[in-house]
Parts: C-alpha cells; sequence; structure tokens
C-alpha cells in the first residue's frame, strides 16, 4: 500500500469535529446537546437570496467567470462603496468561501517555509490552510486579562524574520469577538510598512459590530494599498454559509494577477451561490436591525451568564458572535468531552469548542473554551445554567 | 511593495484563456466566434436537477458535512452500484467540482518535488495543480498515429524514480477523446501494483462513450483496491458545469482520512450544487439517450469534416466531447490567434484550443488543436467550413 504524504500527515485535525463522535454517542443516550460549538448560525437566509435560487432562471448551469460573475463582482463593489471603502470589480476575486479565497492569498504571497504572524487564539482552520501551503504560523500572544486586544507592537516586531510575509488578523474576530479599533488598525499598518509585509484582514464578521461601535476595515488604512488583502464573504453576513461565497479584495495587481492563476487553474467558483449572494447584498436593512438586536442580546445573555458563574470569567466583546470564557478547570478538552460522554443536566447538556484549538503554543487556552452564541436567548440561558451545574460536579474543577 | 510567491510566478496561465482578450476584439469587430475552445457544453441541466433548485425547501443555507451530504453520497453510492462499482458513502468525498478533489488527492499522497506521470497530451489543468501541490508532472508522449493509445509500459517503467507516487490517467480523455480499454487499464494496474503506486483516473467524462464501446472503470480493477483514486463529477455528465460538485473515491481509509482533513479545514463543498447534484442522479435515460446520440452526431461532424480538408487529420475517439487534430500549420498557438485577430469568413471565425497547452514537453503539440464538440452539427458543419477557408489563406501554412 503507497504511503500517504508527510503534509497530509501534518494537516490538523479540526478541533471542534474531534468532539463530534461524543456528541453523536449523547444523543444515542437521548440527551438533548446544545451546540455552542460551532459558528453556522440558526438566523435564517434573508428572503432575496432563498427567491434568487428558486428562481434561477437558465437552463444551462454553466461555470461563471474564474474570478466570479462580473455582475456579483459589481454588487460587491456598490456594497463595499456603501460602507465607504473604494474598490472596482477587477479587485475582487470570488472564491469557494472566504476559506479559497484565504488559501489562494497565502499560495499567492508565501512560499513553504515562509512565515505569517498571527494573534492568538486565532480561527483554527487557518492551521490547515497554512499547512496546506507549507507555511509557518508565528503566533503573538493576546490576553483574555486585556479582552484580547492587539498585543503591543513589540511583540510583532520581535516576531519579524526574513522569512516573515504577511500579518493575518480577524476583525472583529473568531474565536473571541474582539473588535480591532481604528488605532490598533493603524499599528497594524505602520509594521506592515515599515517591514513591507503583507496585511490579510479576514473581514467576514465586519458587519457583526455592537455598542454603537463602527468596524475600521484594513481597507481604510492609506499609503499601504499595495500591501493590503482583504478577507470577505457573504456566509455569516447573510447567514447563508452552505453557498461557499467568499472573495478576496486587493488593489495589488501583481498579486490579484497571481491569485488568477489560481483560481482559473479550478475554472469557477459555484454559479448557484453566486446568484444568491448577488441577490443577498440588496437584503433590507430590517432584517439586519432585526438580526442585530438578536446577536447583542444573546451576547448580553453569554457574558452575563458566565460572568454569574463563580470563578468563570467572560469578556464583553464588541463583534462576530463568539466569545472566549476562562473556566475553573484543568484542562477544555477534557472538559468539553466530559460534558458530552458523562454529564447532563435535566438530561441535556453544551457543547463547545476547547480554546487549546484556536493557540498554536502548546499549553495555551487549557482554562478556555470558545462558545458561539448562535442559538436563541432561551436556549442560551439553559445552557449557562447546565455549564454552571457542570461546573459544581467536574472532578477536574480548579480551586 | 512586498513579492509575489515564487510558486505564484511559476503557477502557469490557462492555454485557452490566454485567447480570450482577441476573442472578445473579434466580437467587437462584429465577427461571430464559434466557441470550440471550451468544454462548457450547450446542453441543459436536466429538469430534475434545475427543479431541485427551483424547490429548494430550506430556511438557511448551512454547511453540509465536510465530505457532503451524506444523502447525495448515498446517491453516488446507488449510482456506482448501476454501473456494477461497488463504492460506500464513506468512500467518497465531495469536492467544489473534480478540480478540488484532485487538489485534494495529490496532496494527500505528494509532497513537493514527487512525481506523477500523465499521458500526454493532457488536460492543462493538471498543470496548475501539480504546480500548486509542489509536484513535478512527468509526460509520457501519446501520438497521435495511435489515436493516443496508452504508451507502451517501458515508457512508464523507465520514467518511474523513487520520486514517483502515482500515474493518472484521464478516462475517457480531455483533450483526446480517448477510451481507455480495459487491457489497457490492466496494464496501468500491473504498473501501480509493481511499483506500489496511486493509480489515479479521471473518469468525469465516463457516461461518454460511443459505438457501443463500454467504459472500463479504474474501480473494476482487482486486486490494487489500496492504490485507486477515482476522480469523477457531476459536470460534465449533466451539463451542470457551474455546481462545482465533484468527488474523490477510494477504498484507501488512510488516504480518505487524509483527505478528510483537507476536506475539513475549508468547512464543506457547496450546499445548493450538492441538491441539484443528488436530484441529477435520478435523470431519466431518455435525457442521455438524447444526449449521446447528440453528441455522436457531433463527432462525427467533425471528425469526418476534418479529415476531408487537405493534409488535415483527426482521430475518431470513442468518448468525451473533445478531439486533437493536426493541422498543416507552423505553430497552433500563432493560427488560434490569428484566427480571431486576422481572419473571418463569411463574417464568422473558429475559436479552438492550441494543443501545445496541453503537452508539458516544450514544442509539441505545435501542429495539433483540441476542438470541443459543444456546439450544434449546423454549427460544427459551419465551424469546419471555415477552418478549411482559412487554412487555404492561413500565412504559416505548412506544404
Amino acid at each position: 500500500m503507497p504511503n500517504i504524504s508527510k503534509k497530509g500527515m501534518l494537516m490538523p485535525e479540526s478541533p471542534i469535529r474531534k468532539l463530534v463522535p461524543y456528541a453523536e454517542n449523547a444523543k444515542k443516550r437521548g440527551v438533548h446537546v446544545h451546540h455552542l460549538n460551532i459558528g453556522q448560525p440558526d438566523i435564517e437566509t434573508p428572503e432575496v437570496a432563498l427567491n434568487a435560487v428558486h428562481n434561477y432562471g437558465n437552463k444551462v448551469i454553466e461555470y461563471s467567470h474564474s474570478a466570479g460573475m462580473l455582475s456579483l463582482r459589481e454588487k460587491l463593489s456598490e456594497y463595499y462603496r456603501s460602507v465607504n471603502i473604494d474598490v472596482t470589480p477587477d479587485e475582487i476575486i470570488v472564491g469557494a468561501g472566504a476559506s479559497e479565497a484565504l488559501l489562494f492569498a497565502f499560495q499567492s504571497i508565501m512560499d513553504p517555509d515562509d512565515e505569517v504572524i498571527i494573534p492568538e487564539p486565532f480561527y483554527a482552520n487557518y492551521n490547515g490552510f497554512a499547512t496546506n501551503a507549507g507555511i509557518k504560523v508565528v503566533p503573538i500572544f493576546s490576553s483574555i486579562d486585556t479582552g484580547f486586544a492587539l498585543p503591543p507592537i513589540e511583540e510583532f516586531e520581535k516576531n519579524i524574520t526574513s522569512k516573515t510575509k504577511a500579518i493575518l488578523v480577524c476583525n472583529p474576530n473568531n474565536p473571541t469577538g474582539y473588535l480591532y479599533s481604528k488605532e490598533e488598525l493603524e499599528t497594524l499598518r505602520d509594521i506592515a510598512k515599515k517591514y513591507d509585509l503583507y496585511l490579510i484582514a479576514d473581514e467576514v464578521y465586519r458587519e457583526f459590530t455592537y455598542d454603537g461601535k463602527q468596524h475600521f476595515s484594513c481597507m481604510h488604512l492609506k499609503g499601504i494599498e499595495n500591501n493590503v488583502i482583504l478577507i470577505d464573504s457573504v456566509s455569516k453576513r447573510y447567514s447563508a454559509c452552505g453557498i461557499r461565497i467568499g472573495w478576496i479584495v486587493s488593489k495589488n495587481k501583481e498579486l490579484m494577477a497571481t491569485a488568477m492563476k489560481f483560481a482559473q487553474a479550478r475554472l469557477s467558483p459555484p454559479s448557484l451561490g453566486q446568484i444568491a449572494a448577488k441577490a443577498a447584498v440588496d437584503t433590507p436593512d430590517e432584517y439586519f436591525d432585526k438580526v442585530m438586536n438578536e446577536y447583542i442580546a444573546r451576547r448580553n445573555t453569554i457574558v452575563e451568564g458566565i460572568n454569574n458563574i463563580d470563578d468563570a470569567y467572560c469578556p464583553n466583546p464588541e463583534g462576530a458572535f463568539y466569545v472566549v470564557a476562562s473556566l475553573p478547570i484543568d484542562d477544555s478538552d477534557k472538559f468539553c468531552q466530559w460534558l458530552l460522554e458523562e454529564f447532563s443536566y435535566e438530561n441535556q447538556t453544551v457543547m463547545m469548542a476547547p480554546a487549546s484549538g484556536f493557540y498554536s503554543t502548546p499549553g495555551r487556552g487549557k482554562d478556555e473554551v470558545r462558545i458561539s452564541y448562535v442559538l436563541n436567548v432561551n436556549d442560551l440561558r439553559k445552557s449557562v445554567k447546565i455549564l454552571d451545574e457542570a461546573l459544581k460536579v467536574y472532578p477536574g474543577r480548579k480551586k
């Protein structure tokens, strides 16, 4: 039997999915599992997007342009103008989700053994894309004590080597929910400019900002237009994760011409998803008003709820729909598994993502979990209660 | 301005797309361009697939399982049973087109600098996927004189090194239309077994076989189940290229577990496309009968038409919807460009793919073109006439 590749062996397993068999067993035992572990919102996809699918009028489902349908890219350009970002359709390449878009970016700017600096905790699949591209993630520690704010500039500078090609931030952040400020983005601009690095910003949660805070985009930065790469998507904004439509935006023509070669090799992004995405851009404001109110209520439920648990702590983030909370536990991997395998309260339990999977430094995040607040307020209240009860009896409880 | 990657610089441009600007200019001059250059059929997508899209019933377009919806994989398993191939849903991972499926396969079995042997001419995007994975394509010459039959076993053997990990064939073949026989597949099996190589068969045209010929699949080979990787897709079979649903099939559990890690990193294949694909499997036989008759008529039109042109030659392939023909010309790249830039007959011209792009050995295919017979018989007749007239006046004509 022939071997598999070294790269294949190195590819990380998803930190969330390894718990899936335990969740399935819990369900088999008749225990209801509250899923706080994934970024799949329960919010309905906007009607305009679903209608576009229902009314799909072509007789042949054809390839689109490799960069995505021009009409979609025009629509996205229109959207960006509405948030004060100047982007032409030529500065957009549509991919099969932000996943593919980010992979195109990695591959276009980095060769094997090159390095990308990412504040940790970070979205776990960045590890997969980095392994796929053969590059190295250099983590910079951001702490729950500052609410996961951007680490100081010195932390970046002391990690920059001749191999460093890019800094990547997710803003608002998955997994922490942290919303980077204008000043923090300007710090990143200064570093990127000084060392001539790419600045990649994953802004797929850009519309999810709370407490009256405005999102400051990497595309708003002046003077480093050729260094900036925006990764964006409809998945979260329009609760349409399954259509797999994301995109890369950059003013750097050489970079875009390079990304285009990767895009051409795989012919085209999904056509039906593009139809849905194009229509989704016209989603009425009321949809978002309702969604935002819902997420704020959910966040408040989770943050207040967790902070009311003895020895637990949760910052109050201003974006996305995640929090990273610290719990009085020995090991979040063990705890999350135990919740599914051995615990239930009123025949219910919760599934969360152990935060260890969001750190690339071994040992970090052991007393932290990521919670996605993608359930309604009642279920979130129940989930907090279950967590509270669980911590009272968990054998690995600290203090 | 920061650099782009070496890999990005090495990524090949599509040999077809480089002619696109010339075709656009021709259209601007009012010249009608017959597109024989791409594998986008004009055949309608089956109604059952379009209906499934129109009747999409979910309120949230969610991620699917990373390996693809179980119900789709069950349906595909059912399809394979109908063609006497035993495949379970667990032995299938769905990707964003055969493109992604093949990339998963490459990455799962080969590391940078490893080698894959491919008979040339071959589908040009294999070069892109190989560059993407950092691996080397080792071409073996198949000749128009044998109708592009499998090269002799010695040709494979003399190219096998310690770096060789796989042999890849496309069956029926893009670009040649050649349908490999049972005996040829058994030859490949013997080589794969002797040297413990993977045998990857791209069978996306598996249903397109003519003249009563049966397709013999790599999955029909006995005794090398752990070496065989099937790449398949709905794109061509159901004329639904835009849904981007392809898949990898293998009985090798270690390989599939590895491919699954690449699949998980990008979360899920397109959900809407999967709905269409699942429905498409139930397309009634009459659809295919009609489609097959249409393609046979088209192939006959092209093959007879070209063989009636002085000094031109076209084999009579038994599968897919492509032919590679030799023409009395100095350089097919120049000729195909000239057809768009400088020639028209009754205000029409043809766009074809220069065959040079399908060879990785420099200099080969200079007097050959790939023709996709994806237009109706009348347009194909006109196209042949235009080609005939063009060859009478082309300045680089030979003989």
